[in-house]
């Protein structure tokens, strides 16, 4: 019994990782607590064996479980209230999923189903978040999403040795693989707390900032056709991420998927696991999400049937991610995203990793990046702007969870009755047509071939049926799903950009109360012109992009549709010319 | 409170004929009670007026009512079990259509949810029917099914008068009408008791009458390349049933409607009611129901939401019995059929109709009038052959039930719930449309225009798919309903050759008990060879008009479903011109 343990926590392993599922007071064997990198493989009551983070569970011998109380932070803090409502939809997926195991695609509903998002419910339109009555000025902290859980102990260099190679650290936990639980939702995460200097990290931070950082990167916004426009690149950018390939670390106890992501600027593959994609969305985040909607990357958890199908399915989700990704202007052009397409080699990539963990210029400070090539703007005209992308993206997200669940209940019949229907028609006119063969009858075996043949027809377009969804509706779901996590973000950008329009209308009081200098009033209200601009050129950058989307994913859904029905129909016409006119 | 009265049993009135439905036990208000014709009007607690048959209804003042014990006869005789296995789909019927009166098309499966068809089952292969230990040599009465209730009193010039005019004769019950109520079978029934001489009606009436009756039609088979056939006439008989016309008796008190009918013989229409398209069916029936199956008119009860949609699905109904008796060329010839066809004048019709009714070539003593064109047959193959189209019957009933269910399946998910998800995606497409109209983005148009009108295309395919089956599975279902309601009478058919062929078997026993003469067994076996070239000839009749009619509906079904798809591909394909390729 020396070896037996309970788990503290619910844990459900990742499909293909050599992972084992747990629930909190289960009881599991351990069959070797010296793998390494914050693991521990036990073995369940039903036999099965794989591994679990050690910090959920409890080890025997007392007190050697080092992460007892760092590893669940997230589930057992006191103040449970805030981090839980960001992640419950998380969770919930998680649950969805393993219950579903068959569908991948039910992932699509994770909070449709639920109701409204929580981002959306949380933040009432014309309202900025946070209540508190703190001590500083402001009143308010409008972002403040608390970090997602990093694991206990994490540093830098752990999460590299880890890529880099296995070293038999107990110390280490796998960040990425515990941070699942409780932190990936379907929305953006505003991480600002993370950095000393962004404690209090409210848009006044930019609004009230001395002057700009020297020397540093401008972002410039130009005036177009459709008004203000982020400056685009020559060339557009775009990689491919292909080739998955199965590695092993812990003297191949656990086993992850490599990538190659292929830039078109450079042709040269560079190998990313998706911990590394995950580090670069925290990075873009960081970074850009007080400007731009950062969506998250496909859920660790999406499931598939077999591993494959996982495998397959989370490839074309990080491929369509960056491509998003690629196609912004600003993300495309920053170093931390240069650095990921076209690191040079492993001292290349540990460089440019540690700088961009360093960049200072994240969160709200963004803004102090960019420069208009246009005059201030009226405040007015700012908070209409930023109503109008409110109600805009509010309406949007409504529009394309209800074609999700329309969708998702039409991927449903088309799988499951529709076909089975027709496979019994087929069943239904073969049989009579064996039928027919057994009356004896001179001159019978024109029409029971012909029967037959439209029987086999008729189980023809049944699998049809069945297999079209993946060809059309498959792509039109998958888009709306990415429109989806990116309305998710709105909430939190507009956000931003709502509190500093807030912080502006309260400049007099401010200023007679001696807060602020009248000369501070006077930036804050060029500043926030400079973020509406900001906004702007993103949401006019969200249209093109949109239009692009739309267009192009409904034609491939009519094409495809188009394609379906005319080989029903010429399978049918076959069937038909089988039959004589007497 | 003198003229309120209760009601002795369930009536269930007939659409578009001015009567009202009652319950036994219901009291129901006399509002006129000189109506004649066996009628009554009456009204009920919720204030419904309407007729009621004067039998049903225990009438104020004692003893005034003469059919209350004739009337139920059906009902309430005391040795119920057969009647009742007889009746019993054709009241499940009754209460099927009642509680869905939505959908006249609910009739095709009547008996298939039920299971088995009564008559199948009743009928076990290779059996005989009935095992009581009758006084009489033969033990058994093959065929003995109860005739359907004619009413009260009823005779024949009764039926005349109702039908040439109305008097008010308060003895006289709508024969038609009453009987209604648990006669209707999707089977045939021979009625052969109602005839004095045929109170014992075995098959041993034609095998041992003394000679054919004298100067009697004959029916000729011949050896065709199929084996034995009826003589065809050289051209094919057909008939119109068109212009169905309301009209009224009893002074504007009960309606009808009046057919038209039309053959294309004399071209010249005669008028008909569906109870003389009855009168004609029971004529058939007795004269031919021995040697050839004859189908059930269409349900009286049939119901549709409205009564246009009733007249017109009951119209078609009696187009396709009538086709098929024309089609027959034993039926077909018969004075009997070209009476209703082509009588002259009402003079005409009367003296015909009586006639008919007297015919004594009725039940077997129809095979007296077949004379085949070849050698006698081998007992054995005689009862091979009836084996033979026992099964194939047998499995043909089961082939056409199955696909009657699963087109009743297809039926309601093409008219529910598809069109509702088709038109769910239409809408969901629209309202992103809307949405993106809202956008304030330049350049919006050609998306939100595209995305609009593939929207109302899906609303478009949700129209087509819900009205679909009307044009293609309506005469599928059609097709085999009327199959269905053939090869249910097949086990009374076969059941009278298989009586036959049991008492030439049991002729040795016969003739050594002193039953029956040698030379009564060599009759005996001629004969039943006889009776084996009839059935032959009518399975050979059977199977040509099957392939026809499979041919036909078949090519029919996958026409139409072909313009279906081909309509919806090209639906899309216009869909899809108005994206553009940026």
């Amino acid at each position: 019994m020396a070896n037996k343990a309970q788990v503290l926590y619910d844990f459900t392993a990742e499909p293909g990782n050599n992972e084992l599922t747990v629930r909190e007071g289960e009881t599991v064997t351990i069959t070797n607590q010296g793998v390494g990198g914050g693991w521990i493989e036990a073995q369940n009551s039903r036999g099965e064996v794989g591994l679990v983070p050690e910090d959920y569970i409890e080890l025997p011998g007392g007190g050697g479980n080092v992460g007892h109380v760092a590893a669940p932070v997230a589930a057992h803090a006191p103040d449970l209230s805030f981090f839980d409502a960001f992640a419950a939809p998380a969770n919930n997926t998680t649950q969805n999923q393993a219950s579903n195991g068959k569908d991948p695609w039910s992932v699509w509903n994770q909070d449709t189903t639920g109701g409204s998002s929580n981002n959306w419910a949380a933040q009432p339109e014309g309202t900025i978040t946070g209540k508190s009555a703190a001590p500083d000025p402001w009143g308010t902290t409008a972002q403040s999403h608390p970090q997602a859980y990093q694991g206990p102990g994490a540093e830098d260099d752990e999460w590299d040795d880890e890529w880099d190679d296995v070293k038999s650290n107990s110390e280490s936990g796998d960040g990425g693989a515990i941070q699942r639980g409780g932190a990936t939702g379907s929305s953006m995460k505003i991480s600002l707390n993370k950095f000393p200097g962004f404690s209090k990290s409210g848009p006044e931070l930019f609004l009230l900032c001395k002057q700009p950082p020297k020397g540093k990167e401008k972002i410039t916004i130009y005036m177009g056709e459709v008004g203000p426009v982020w400056s685009y690149p020559e060339a557009q950018l775009d990689c491919v991420v292909a080739d998955p390939k199965k590695g092993t670390k812990m003297y191949g106890l656990k086993s992850y998927i490599e990538y190659h992501v292929i830039p078109n600027t450079t042709n040269r593959p560079v190998n990313h696991r998706y911990k590394h994609f995950d580090w670069l969305y925290e990075r873009l985040l960081d970074k850009f999400g007080s400007a731009i909607p950062i969506p998250s990357l496909p859920d660790k958890q999406v499931t598939g049937r077999f591993e494959e199908e996982f495998i397959k399915m989370r490839m074309e989700r990080l491929q369509g991610w960056m491509t998003r990704m690629c196609r912004h202007p600003v993300v495309s052009n920053s170093d931390v995203f240069q650095l990921f397409l076209t690191y040079k080699d492993e001292k290349d990539w540990k460089t440019g990793k540690r700088k961009a963990e360093k960049d200072e210029d994240v969160g709200v400070m963004i803004f102090s990046s960019i420069e208009p090539e246009a005059p201030d703007l009226d405040p007015i005209e700012v908070e209409q702007k930023c109503d109008q992308f409110s109600r805009f993206t509010k309406a949007m997200d409504d529009g394309v969870k209800d074609l999700l669940t329309v969708g998702q209940e039409h991927w449903k019949r088309c799988t499951g009755p529709l076909p089975k229907e027709y496979q019994r028609i087929g069943k239904a006119f073969q049989n009579l047509s064996s039928v027919f063969t057994s009356s004896g009858y001179q001159g019978e075996a024109t029409l029971t071939d012909a029967m037959t043949s439209a029987g086999k027809t008729y189980e023809e377009i049944a699998q049809m049926v069945a297999e079209q969804p993946r060809k059309d509706l498959h792509f039109l779901m998958e888009n709306n799903n990415e429109y989806k996590g990116l309305l998710g973000c709105f909430p939190d950008t507009i956000g931003v950009h709502k509190a500093a329009i807030e912080k502006v209308k309260e400049g007099d009081r401010l200023v007679a109360a001696s807060k602020i200098t009248p000369q501070d009033k006077v930036t804050m209200a060029k500043r926030v012109s400079t973020m509406s601009y900001a906004l702007q050129a993103e949401m006019n950058h969200f249209h093109s992009n949109r239009i692009y989307d739309y267009n192009r994913v409904m034609q491939l859904y009519l094409e495809e549709q188009v394609k379906f029905y005319e080989t029903i129909a010429e399978k049918l016409k076959q069937a038909h010319s089988q039959f004589t006119t007497m």
